[in-house]
């Protein structure tokens, strides 16, 4: 008898961390007085007005049954008429496009449909560190790929994924713009990338969620426009729409590969609620003024961030700025701590996403108004002591 | 170079399957003429008014921002104080409940968080055949316990259990009200399917989702109010209150295994949308008349059911009833494809659901009205002929 044994915890389960985020926020929980926060990647505006109304209206008129899990007919025509739209690809809503719970589901989702246990991942080093526990949870390993900073912007170059390499690596995951370091890959640059990954045999998993955050000029373009067959296109409208708390995302990829994730899927998730997808689909597909508004408020949003901060690399896309602190020769999250604890805000250090993630800290301009300024003026004042 | 290459599909894939109801749904879509279908088990009725205003005032109140991953603190509340009203369990909100994206996560969840690869899981046979791809994701295998029919009721001996036990078995997955056969299992049952899993060290993921679903005095008895430190509790919203599009449930756990689930599902869903999850709390906790409406008109239509049809085991609980047809010596799957292709009735046959099941076929009533009397005249007529 072994009444008093404890139900067993699988072998996978130590391979998962919380992300650097999570870990802060403890720390944060724990510390006293006034806080401002700089950290977190949730828009603070509210989703549009007509989105919300699609929902309700979708409620109203009793779309509560269980979803295609594929993804509502509706919804997938509308992600496939956006993607001949704002990135001139052409998916077959029937076969080449997913619809998943959030950007989360369809990394997760990509990961577990091709990685076998001792594959490896090339991933940028900085990487948002959310990607590194599905990858382990497939019992595959992520390979850091080192980026280093040219020209005030984090760059990725060929002879790093050269070096990084292995026979084991599957494929590479990319992020357009690039969290955390707010790089947005040129086409060049993505051609290069392309490049080896033909030459190497390798897949892409393409994270685009921030792809409507891009300033002066930059523009954002999916690597599946230059490696379709082998890219995993995968999206989400949390950033772009405000609706992180509504989890819809998708993916789109070859119909074979459509079809391992969809068996994934299924077995999890089954996919965004109904009525969810109904509001998703105009969303993506009816008026976009609120993404040019959004657009236009987070370029505000920057500049108030290069005009008050020292060292900042101005960032291309995403609403991250990073600061460059090599120069003082301390490790990132000691900073970290120290901005924390003596002048009260949170910020992420960069070494969370990585060794070459070192000397930088991770600035949020995410939430804006008060929020922003106070936040600033607190790093503002915090660098001049610490500098 | 490997321009041709395709994206590679991981082994894990090959071992999942569609559910029996999405192959015979491929089958149905190949048929022509007007068909009836008595084989899904989703309620053809609406999702209370009461629930759906509660989503709709969240979403104007602006409830679109990221969920807590554990699940929102008053849903978790509110579920808490269900376990306590239903079940008469005591579980802590802060660290024993989860909140998931429908029943589904529920269960890959736990299994995912519990099972390594060469684990065993018991399964009832016939078993909810959905259960098993989540476990063979985990590299585990489910290994099926053959349930008889006595007095008219699938039942699952200690014999059984004995027979099929393995060293390698970590736990046995329980589905009480049990799909497909309609048993609820006693609390007499419960008990020594108990002692049998103390006695060899096992735990158990017990399926909950059609416990308001029971019928003449027949009671929904948790595992967990006879095991509560091995018993994982996983239920839903999607039966109980119409809400299968909503994608919400949970599980109640021991706080080391919820914080090991919790990990789980920060890698793909992170969670029902933030306002599903305040109409969840509302549906939980606030007038539960629409769960007594429910149970009455699912009463009515088991009593058409047992009125139309010979050959019924009356099922305790859930929206299905088999008919034991095992007397005509012919394969389920062929008097199933009979009923399809000669007489336009689409059921389940109850070898989908394991080798315990040949023989019987799985009738939903989940549907009522013309349909649920349309489908039995075609049936009865059907099993003239045949039978």
């Amino acid at each position: 008898m072994t009444t008093a044994g404890t139900i067993p915890i699988a072998g996978r389960v130590a391979d998962l961390r919380p992300t650097a985020v999570n870990s802060i926020l403890a720390e944060v929980r724990a510390t006293p007085g006034p806080l401002v926060s700089l950290m977190r990647g949730e828009p603070d505006l509210p989703t549009p007005p007509h989105i919300v109304e699609a929902a309700a209206k979708a409620l109203a008129a009793g779309r509560t049954m269980y979803p295609d899990n594929r993804g509502e007919p509706k919804l997938r025509a509308a992600i496939a008429e956006k993607l001949r739209r704002d990135n001139g690809l052409d998916y077959d809503p029937a076969t080449e496009i997913l619809v998943t719970t959030g950007g989360t589901f369809g990394i997760y989702a990509a990961l577990a449909a091709m990685l076998n246990p001792g594959d490896a991942v090339l991933v940028p080093d900085p990487v948002y560190d959310a990607y590194l526990s599905p990858i382990r949870l497939t019992g595959a390993i992520p390979v850091p790929v080192p980026a280093e900073i040219v020209d005030g912007r984090f760059v990725l170059t060929v002879a790093a994924l050269e070096a990084a390499w292995t026979p084991r690596c599957k494929a590479l995951l990319l992020n357009t713009p690039w969290n955390p370091t707010g790089t947005v890959f040129t086409r060049d640059e993505l051609a290069a990338i392309v490049a080896f990954c033909e030459q190497r045999d390798l897949s892409i998993v393409s994270d685009e969620i921030y792809e409507a955050i891009v300033y002066e000029g930059n523009e954002h373009i999916s690597p599946a426009s230059l490696y379709k067959h082998r890219t995993v296109l995968v999206n989400a409208l949390s950033k772009t729409y405000a609706m992180t708390g509504w989890r819809v995302g998708y993916v789109a990829a070859p119909p074979a590969f459509v079809r391992a994730m969809l068996l994934i899927l299924q077995q999890s998730s089954r996919g965004p609620a109904t009525f969810v997808q109904d509001a998703a689909a105009v969303a993506v597909v009816g008026p976009q003024d609120s993404v040019a508004a959004m657009r236009a408020e987070y370029t505000r949003r920057r500049s108030q961030v290069l005009a008050a901060l020292p060292h900042v690399l101005p960032p291309q896309g995403g609403f991250f700025a990073m600061l460059d602190l090599r120069e003082l020769r301390v490790p990132s999250d000691i900073i970290r701590r120290r901005l924390l604890a003596e002048f009260g805000v949170v910020v992420v250090h960069g070494a969370a996403y990585g060794p070459a993630g070192e000397g930088t800290l991770r600035v949020s301009f995410a939430s804006g108004g008060d929020v922003l300024e106070k936040g600033l003026a607190k790093l503002r004042e915090a660098l001049r002591v610490i500098g």
